[in-house]
């Protein structure tokens, strides 16, 4: 699918050369902030951009197209970040730390993303999963391999399964934010304001670097160094 | 929703003396095995039950109606087993890994139940995310505030905060069968076998308990005992 972007050229410019596409995407990107929801209408993301009706099926296809070129836009973002974070000369725990705040803020920056990606890889169609597979799972995957191998290789890590690393890591970033909706029925537990994700921040980088056991349970438990 | 079962009785008897209830959810539970998806028509769950289609609508009102009831039956399972591992005289960590290894060996058992659980808080009505939210969310969020109270009382638990903890947990275990659809699109990852179970069953309770730095890098970090 986003291979229907800029048909008409050669060769694929960035999004940001392509003003239509773009003004497009910040329309659908702004309204779901506003609406705090996935459900926008093409002919709601034309209006507010100003852009003609026929152009959004010109550039994207269809609305599946541009919600996959949208997710596709901030995700690049994303990807980029983390080569960037890889390279920084620090140890692999300080660059696990930033990569978990770095998910739950991300999430946090942009709430519509969540649902764009549980959307397109489970409700839509087989190649916009595809499509998310290849340019959110894959660079991410491939990313916690890199990480995980520089900091065995430190020493600092255990030896991890990078796959069962990801589903654990992402599994549980996610859930703060697909699943409080069902918690927030529960008692006691409020909506994900800014101050709850700080919270799960320091929850999450204490859990996936220490563990919840003190380290006299862990002495006694024998649990491996 | 729940409430619509057995409405011709003056107090609500269990689901396992209700024989036709009964018949049609096993019906329902078998089919969606069988096919490993919840889309199962009303028709094929009478068809297979060999009970009239009319009495699904008398027992269940209507099809999600009969998809809580199941979700209901599977989780109330489920929840007496939580309370029966609480009043184990067994030391908390050790409750802790038997409910890490539960949870996932349910989702695994169960296989339906992981996409009940997603279509009934997402995609149901508000209604029904309620009663999930009643039946599976909330008991499960009280059982790991007196697990995490026990914890801390015998000094074997950091001091965590249950409803951070209940999102991480549930979420990384939710996240190996929601998530491992899209993620076997990504190179290296297969399907969810017996021995991937097995396999995140260990991963989770290492990294739940003892996180993933070896003692000299927490050291190091000076990660808090």
């Amino acid at each position: 699918m986003g291979s229907q972007l800029n048909t008409s050229v050669p060769t694929r410019l960035p999004l940001t050369k392509n003003t239509t596409a773009e003004k497009l995407l910040v329309a659908a990107s702004e309204l779901m902030i506003a609406r705090s929801s996935i459900e926008v209408s093409l002919s709601d993301i034309a209006q507010k951009s100003g852009v003609n009706a026929a152009l959004v099926k010109y550039h994207f296809g269809n609305k599946d197209g541009l919600l996959l070129a949208l997710l596709e836009r901030d995700a690049a973002t994303e990807v980029t970040q983390l080569e960037y974070l890889l390279a920084q000369p620090i140890a692999p725990t300080a660059k696990l730390k930033l990569h978990i705040a770095g998910i739950i803020r991300a999430y946090h920056q942009f709430p519509y993303m969540n649902r764009l990606i549980h959307y397109l890889l489970h409700e839509s169609t087989p190649e916009a999963a595809d499509e998310v597979s290849k340019f959110f799972v894959a660079p991410l995957l491939d990313f916690h391999r890199r990480l995980l191998a520089e900091g065995i290789k430190t020493g600092e890590f255990r030896n991890i399964d990078p796959v069962l690393f990801y589903t654990s890591l992402i599994g549980a970033c996610d859930h703060l934010f697909f699943g409080r909706h069902a918690m927030s029925r529960a008692t006691g537990v409020g909506p994900v304001t800014e101050e709850v994700c700080r919270q799960y921040i320091r929850h999450m980088e204490a859990l996936i670097c220490g563990g919840m056991l003190t380290t006299n349970a862990e002495m006694a438990a024998g649990i491996p160094g």
